[in-house]
């Protein structure tokens, strides 16, 4: 099956999950966003390297912009031009890595 | 010794050197850019890596942006409020890293 993008509902619910919490939707594109904040840059890197091994596996990577402790993170699937479930997922596992 | 601010001739001569090919100063600001293209992510975050890695190390650390196999860096040095020689290091050890 290929990959649906979610509707304006379903990005909607997913958003008020407490598994992404922290996301939001970015003004004017159909994207959603994360900054995180780490201790120092080895943590906020360390933390870089889980999801980019994550993200590699999965074939779906994010837009991402780091300066010295702080990830500032954008997902959106390019395949549809939008959301999908993957964007979900990969946040859903950001946000698990950072809260350990 | 403190570290010392560059001299706008200093920034000029140093983005003339064959070792910072590909680096210019950014629009408004007393910093450096440069965008590196990669096969594909994989190689990207790889590089990213061997950068953290030297960038901890140095206590020296850039600010970047990278989607998939792009990777834009810029560099300057908080502590001067602009260039550095820390900023000239990280630059060559980028472009050393980048041309293997």
């Amino acid at each position: 099956m290929a990959l649906q993008k979610l509707t304006p509902q379903e990005q909607t619910e997913a958003l008020a999950r407490p598994e992404l919490e922290g996301w939001s939707l970015v003004d004017g594109r159909e994207a959603i966003k994360r900054t995180l904040t780490f201790k120092d840059f080895n943590a906020a890197f360390g933390f870089m390297t889980r999801v980019a091994l994550y993200a590699d596996k999965a074939d779906h990577h994010p837009e991402w912009f780091n300066v010295y402790n702080r990830v500032e993170v954008t997902l959106a699937t390019h395949d549809v031009q939008g959301l999908s479930v993957r964007d979900v997922e990969l946040a859903k596992f950001i946000n698990q890595i950072y809260h350990q």
